[in-house]
């Protein structure tokens, strides 16, 4: 989903009451970002609060590359990582995921063994379908074995775009709020439904409601969904004891655009790359009786915030031994403070670009290259900006882009670099990537090397369900990241 | 001002909070256009709730052209148009324009000659500083006569932006106001400031406020003073007995952009085309005890339905002896009714697209020439969709370019001429191009002729002030209309 999929922040056919109503209730960030353009090193982040590059959810077989965790990728999220729900059960938390975990779908990297308590979900998008010989298709957890999968039991209906998927997912998310609050435990529930992600799907009820098409039928279907859980805390009576925050993993796939792909407002580019479309993401607060309503914030902020968040709101501390980079925004949300941090654009092992108050630096610029965009790839159709959306990989280190956010957030307008303007933003940025780069420590990359034998051919409980499937030999490469 | 100029349409400064207040109190128009893509024109159509090419206000000096009023102007309002406050005034309405007139600057198109009583403004654009040699300084008008120079009188400071010009039209609305509540006498007041045009301005005390550097400061200050003006009617007690109608008269100018440009949002080019971009405008209804608040309307809106709207308020019919192409939006504003009826886009004599429900059929393509690009002036800064923001002028009449907007706002993905789609919707459009053709009958266009004797030399008042100027010989020739 994109920053500009919601009416709350100017999408045309405004179809999100429930989205906007959490807005006016809460607090709107504006300035909110996720920590890579793509989905899995996204979600390693939020979960762990550090950048990709430290949690090893990046690549190294090529320069600057996002990846991610198709079927046949052998790693995941490592054992050293502290995940946030490892943490919250110090505090009693009783933590659950519904939908796309994406963080490793071998035995080690289990949700369960990483500190959830339950899973309704699957371990991979829900690209399909596949014929279970070539491809197994993807299967559907309950906690810790499989009870079916995609287009088998699990029904998408390519066509018509209809599956029922956002319903079961959120019938298990009211299920778990009602037994938690009958059982009186603290809880935490990541909500992690993969609607929106291609190839679009939305219930029958929601098919052709839209203006938008199928993907905004999918839009929809969320926002209904994210309404239905908020009432269900209210009618509860548990919303001023529960803090909701709602984003999204990357900018919107306009390279799926029309049919496929949503919006990142008048930001440039999408999906996969690190211009503003690709990573700055709708993001709405929500706690009755303590957040202001209608509150908006210009605070840079990021999905690893919701990691040290969240231990702040548990009365935990996060971990001391390692670099965390989400900071906690309770004084921004509670209090209205501002606080300076900077936002760094990673793609796989490099640093493309900083963002440093209204001034964003890029050190280097990439759309996709020559030989994909010719296949008609495209990651920002319709625009072009000299030099800017270029695809070949240029390098300006030496003297980076500049743009000012506030006055062209399209980054269509480099600062002159003979100007003051640029010289004393540069000097200050300069400091911060410098001190950035001092104290990195890359972890291990996970994500260069795949092999098909690690496919979802034999999910544990394959057995019961008669739905093992045989596995190719091992034979492990390295992954392949076009882009 | 473009639709995405304001944070209730997704501005990601979020600058305007008391114009998101007026949308929080009233309605939004998410579907609201402007009749023509260039000021006069628009003014015009406002004003006489009819198309420019009926009204007068275009060229046929070549094919599809924006024209406008210049200094050098000979044409202007007809005298056998009928303008909402001659209209008005049957109703015993007391009219004032604070503001650009824009309509003619020529003696017979004073405006007090057609139906307004009271005038504080000036007739043209505040361009400048001339050296009242080859062009005279543009003249502010109190009622009949002038009362002084922009850049003379009252000071534009090119360098650092500041103005209080803005401040003086506030000044005289909030004046005038009382003066109407006082006298209990009906009033119309027609708020036509000229800030956000380039040369963008500011008062003193908003320069440097905003995010999106001087254009931002310069809505900053619009939102204030809108602010103001309904707090007025509230504190004075007669909101309830005042429609209040906040839009704009073309897209943002992306030429001007980033330093003097403001935004359309995610929508195509801006200011001078008939994409989204150029005719698409933030449109706001506020009517406290009339219109439920927060209401939202995709209702195909036009700032010609602010004439047959006006009329209806206070109780009058449009004339009947002629087309009149704007709507009553009161079923639509107090009840939310939807009705269909389409928008017409053209420029100077041409209709280049029309909008059926959320269909835009492309008749003509063009956004400038080669030889205005090729000098820089360019309308859809890093936007380019092939064979949609043409340098050459496209004819598509035979076959048009169709976008669906719910699903494309940003025209960049034209329909398939071989879709079931594309046939059904085209045979509805046609039907609705046709009738309006067949209908149609041109006014006289008024902005055929330029003389440089017409400019602005010795306006009324002149003499009492010393600032007559004297005119060169008359010289008539035609105007000369770039794009």
């Amino acid at each position: 989903m994109g920053w500009g999929d919601l009416g709350a922040f100017g999408e045309p056919s405004k179809e999100t009451p429930n989205l906007d109503q959490m807005a006016a209730e809460g607090m709107l960030f504006l300035d909110f970002y996720t920590a890579n353009p793509l989905c899995s090193p996204s979600r390693a982040a939020l979960l762990t609060g550090r950048l990709p590059v430290r949690n090893g959810f990046y690549t190294t077989n090529a320069h600057a590359r996002n990846a991610y965790t198709p079927q046949d990728i052998v790693g995941g999220i490592p054992d050293s990582e502290l995940l946030l729900p490892e943490l919250l059960k110090k505090a009693g938390y009783v933590n659950k995921i519904i939908g796309k975990w994406h963080l490793g779908h071998r035995p080690q990297f289990h949700p369960l063994k990483h500190g959830f308590d339950e899973w309704f979900g699957s371990p991979n998008c829900h690209f399909g379908p596949f014929d279970n010989r070539a491809l197994p298709n993807i299967p559907l957890y309950r906690d810790w074995e499989m009870i079916g999968r995609y287009y088998e039991d699990f029904k998408i209906d390519l066509k018509t775009g209809e599956a029922n998927l956002t319903q079961l997912y959120l019938q298990e998310a009211l299920d778990f709020i009602s037994k938690q609050q009958a059982s009186q435990q603290p809880f935490f529930l990541y909500w992690a439904i993969d609607a929106t992600h291609a190839p679009v799907y939305a219930s029958k009820a929601f098919l052709g409601t839209s203006q938008r098409g199928l993907y905004g039928d999918a839009v929809r279907e969320i926002d209904d969904s994210v309404g239905k859980i908020l009432r269900h805390l209210q009618n509860l009576g548990i919303s001023e004891n529960t803090f909701v925050f709602f984003t999204s993993d990357n900018g919107a796939a306009l390279i799926s655009a029309p049919k496929q792909g949503g919006s990142n407002g008048r930001f440039l580019c999408g999906k996969q790359t690190t211009f503003e479309g690709g990573m700055r993401e709708p993001a709405i607060a929500w706690w009755p009786g303590h957040i202001r309503a209608g509150g908006v914030s210009h605070q840079l902020g990021s999905v690893m915030d919701l990691f040290t968040t969240s231990l702040s709101l548990a009365g935990l501390q996060p971990p001391g031994d390692r670099q965390i980079d989400g900071i906690d925004l309770l004084p921004v949300i509670l209090q209205g403070k501002l606080m300076d941090r900077p936002i760094f654009y990673y793609r796989g092992n490099e640093m493309m670009a900083v963002r440093v108050g209204l001034y964003k630096a890029h050190y280097w610029t990439w759309s996709n290259s020559w030989e994909e965009y010719s296949k008609g790839i495209d990651f920002c159709p319709g625009q072009n900006v000299s030099g800017v959306t270029t695809h070949t990989q240029e390098e300006h280190t030496k003297l980076p882009l500049l743009f000012h956010l506030g006055r062209d957030p399209g980054e269509k307008y480099p600062l002159s670099f003979t100007s003051n303007e640029y010289q004393s933003a540069m000097e200050r940025i300069s400091l911060v990537v410098q001190q950035h780069k001092a104290t990195m420590v890359p972890g291990v990359p996970q994500l260069n090397v795949c092999d098909k034998a690690v496919m979802n051919w034999s999910p544990p409980g394959c057995e019961k369900l008669g739905k093992c499937l045989k596995p190719p030999k091992s034979d492990p490469k390295k992954c392949f990241w076009p882009h």
